[in-house]
């Protein structure tokens, strides 16, 4: 046999290569650069670095930027992790000040999951999976099966996992909306399928617009491409857009007459600032009221998640995937697929039972929870607002009012000269901007190339999660002097 | 465009054939039924099943099977959970009887983490890799690098990045040990690359056999496989098996000499019961040691976990695994990969630094942990002895004294009218044999089929995490039944 050589067995050439295709730029280069400079300054070594703080603008990471977490949830999750603490009732009540509800909660989740350090069944403890589907029930007005419910870890399990399971050759397709969250992007790269982009329509609120995403399809069919699914983002990340009820229900006709699976990403559903959220499941059964029997095959999965709205417990990788009209040897599939996994974390599902079913009125914790969501919701309100406002007044900036989610995804028009200093330093021009706006401010954003914009344009996308208003001045600063640097 | 038909866009004949082809017996038919069972008798509807409980001994899952969490390890995590108890130390303490050790390690971790409920870097919070540094060296008696340790979700996770970046097409084969654990096969279906078996030889403890290794790799290559990397497992799953200094110095030479990838799970290197625990990290520093400059390109992949051990903390899904001796380049495609699911789960690395870093002799907690620690090994150490007893005692098994893991893999001869029995109902004789355990006595083993075994033998794998010994007696029982009804 052969005598070893010099170099390693896995060489960067000998790697798979769809892992090398695939782009996550929300934690790429930027947000790799943005980290040393925050580990910089927490050594207390500043040297010439012109800010104090780094703001990760370029994640949705609530509680990174002092989002609080809601007390409720985590005076239950202690208890689950020390069960031994109800031997201790009095306690908990009397001097840490434990509401009944807050007992009762970790007794029933106990109950359903036995401890937290056990593996659940692979889609999720069953007492938690009822608790998401009377949830679906109440927020939609038709019935939910528990059977159809999968907890994942996090939306973005769910979506690996779909996509897996959809994807079944080099020739499959997924319409995904562009701009969009690039895991969909990277995770078709891994699983060497097609994405099939349909622009949004920056002009009407990045909405989706059903003859650009008609005309998407014929055109990927045409060159051979096997359309399967079409994704869509609601509300919308990076875009911050909320669909109406009727853009929703144009989607699902399209998809029942086109024959495509809808993954409905509805991670944002209660981080809607202008009109209500609608659900894609209520829309289907809407519209499979008005016309019984058309949409009864229309399969639609709809994903939801602890990460994000006012629970923002990302750290606890807790979201969940309702299957709605699905061929039960696909859902079979699907189920063997989790299974290899084992199970979602059991403290998230916890949390999403949590989410699901947070205090009511007249529990002796709603008033807090209350408190504290609206507080959170409020804060998120101003922050986009000042952000709006600010880019608003910005040279050769354009910005949909926030609408939904936590993001906000302007328009930048740069001078040609910043475009050329861009180029020789082989960056996109977005990109470069971005960097020159970590360098100087300390503010990390994601530049529109790691979303998809269309040709010739360029974006970049920010959070308003960050506390306080002072990094907008910072940003405000910076744009002036940049376009000061570089103006025609 | 095409008018929809009857049937849904997905069906069972047009998903991904890599996913219908993977196999995961351990949560299969058999683990359903069982479900099943447990439900039923939770209702309080027996019926006419025989037996009163179900004995889930088809999974490592020791919290289900009442393995009780380590106290030091809960109590800290009920702190993370709710920070605001920080405020009232003097109640964790005097009420609650928190020792100052646990108040202690709660604010470091989350200076390291911030909150439990923010995603962290992708590969893990900084401090927590340091800390899993640290205690790689002190196992080893040779450095380690945070920067090449990148926490998982659970090992799975981690054997899930490895096999997706190292499989780059369908000619790419990992050498596996059978029997096995089977996220190996499973993942390397869903990848559509192969697995090359090399079997373990049960006539020596379930040990490596290098000529079997030798003789596997040599026939994938003549078969135009691109052997990249060589699976161990050790201590075994599901053999139980614990491979000597020996031997694992010789997996080494012969990945260097063939170069190989070598993938070490050592998720149970604290279940040892005969001999010492030694790693592959040790075996491969110990050969560069000898022979300088030999081993240097050697790359090794070192898993570990919370899930099992003394620690049992499976629902938390914790782990990590170490790269070794890998190129810069790849170890970035690896982070990339494991950045587009974002992050482990926060609590679980949280876990997992407790894991590495338990309390010390001196410390307030130690006196507790140790005791914890102590009685949850001689348990595991009795049960597993009684187990062992039970099938030397059994007619037609044999099985080989418990050594590592949580794993007993006994063999077992049927009668020839079993085995026409099975085949009359399409399954194989051991799942026929494992089902009707499991009809007769509640007991839940996985078939040997599940694990891979040579062709011509028999076995079951059954963990010895359940609680007394009085499930033993009920196989005992069964079999005896079993062999009177089917003896030729």
């Amino acid at each position: 046999m052969s005598n070893a050589s010099s170099v390693q067995a896995l060489t960067y050439d000998c790697i798979n290569p769809h892992i090398k295709e695939a782009k996550y730029a929300v934690r790429g280069e930027l947000a790799v650069r943005s980290e040393k400079y925050r580990a910089q300054l927490l050594k207390g070594d500043k040297g010439d670095l012109p800010f104090d703080t780094v703001v990760s603008a370029n994640i949705g990471n609530p509680q990174q930027l002092d989002q609080k977490p809601i007390t409720f949830f985590r005076q239950v999750a202690s208890i689950l992790e020390n069960p031994l603490l109800l031997e201790k009732e009095d306690v908990l009540k009397d001097a840490l000040g434990y509401k009944q509800d807050v007992i009762d909660r970790a007794k029933t989740l106990l109950k359903y999951v036995k401890s937290v350090g056990a593996y659940s069944q692979s889609h999720g403890s069953p007492g938690i999976r009822e608790s998401v589907a009377k949830f679906i029930e109440k927020r939609d007005g038709y019935p939910a099966d528990a059977e159809h419910v999968y907890l994942s870890n996090g939306a973005s399990g769910g979506v690996n996992t779909l996509l897996h399971v959809i994807c079944s050759k080099p020739e499959t397709g997924i319409l995904v909306p562009i701009p969009q969250y690039p895991l969909y992007t990277a995770t078709l790269s891994v699983l060497n399928a097609r994405c099939v982009p349909y622009y949004l329509d920056e002009s009407h609120a990045w909405g989706t617009d059903m003859e650009e995403i008609e005309s998407a399809l014929k055109k990927a069919r045409s060159e051979g491409t096997d359309v399967k699914a079409i994704v869509v983002i609601n509300p919308g990340n990076p875009t911050g857009a909320s669909l109406s009820e009727e853009s929703i229900k144009s989607v699902l006709e399209l998809a029942q007459e086109e024959k495509l699976v809808v993954m409905a990403d509805e991670v944002y559903q209660t981080n809607v600032f202008e009109g209500k959220f609608i659900s894609f499941k209520k829309g289907l059964r809407d519209l499979q009221k008005a016309e019984p029997g058309k949409y009864d095959n229309l399969e639609l999965a709809s994903l939801h998640s602890i990460s994000k709205g006012m629970v923002g417990e990302c750290g606890h990788r807790g979201g969940y995937f309702e299957l709605i009209g699905f061929d039960e040897k696909v859902a079979a599939e699907v189920y063997k697929f989790i299974s290899i996994q084992l199970c979602p974390p059991v403290i998230g599902q916890c949390m999403v039972e949590m989410m699901v079913n947070p205090p009511q009125e007249g529990d002796p914790s709603y008033e807090l929870y209350k408190q504290e969501y609206d507080s959170i919701f409020k804060g998120l309100l101003e922050r986009a607002q000042a952000l709006y406002k600010a880019f608003k007044e910005m040279e050769g900036v354009e910005c949909q009012s926030p609408a939904g989610s936590m993001y906000l995804f302007p328009t930048i028009r740069l001078p040609k000269r910043a475009i050329e200093a861009a180029e020789k330093e082989g960056r996109k021009p977005d990109e470069f901007y971005c960097f020159r706006m970590l360098d100087a401010t300390g503010v990390c954003v994601v530049a529109g190339s790691g979303f998809g914009q269309k040709e010739g344009t360029l974006h970049f996308r920010t959070t308003f999660l960050a506390p306080g208003t002072e990094w907008v001045g910072r940003i405000t600063k910076f744009h002036e002097e940049f376009m000061d640097e570089f103006r025609d």
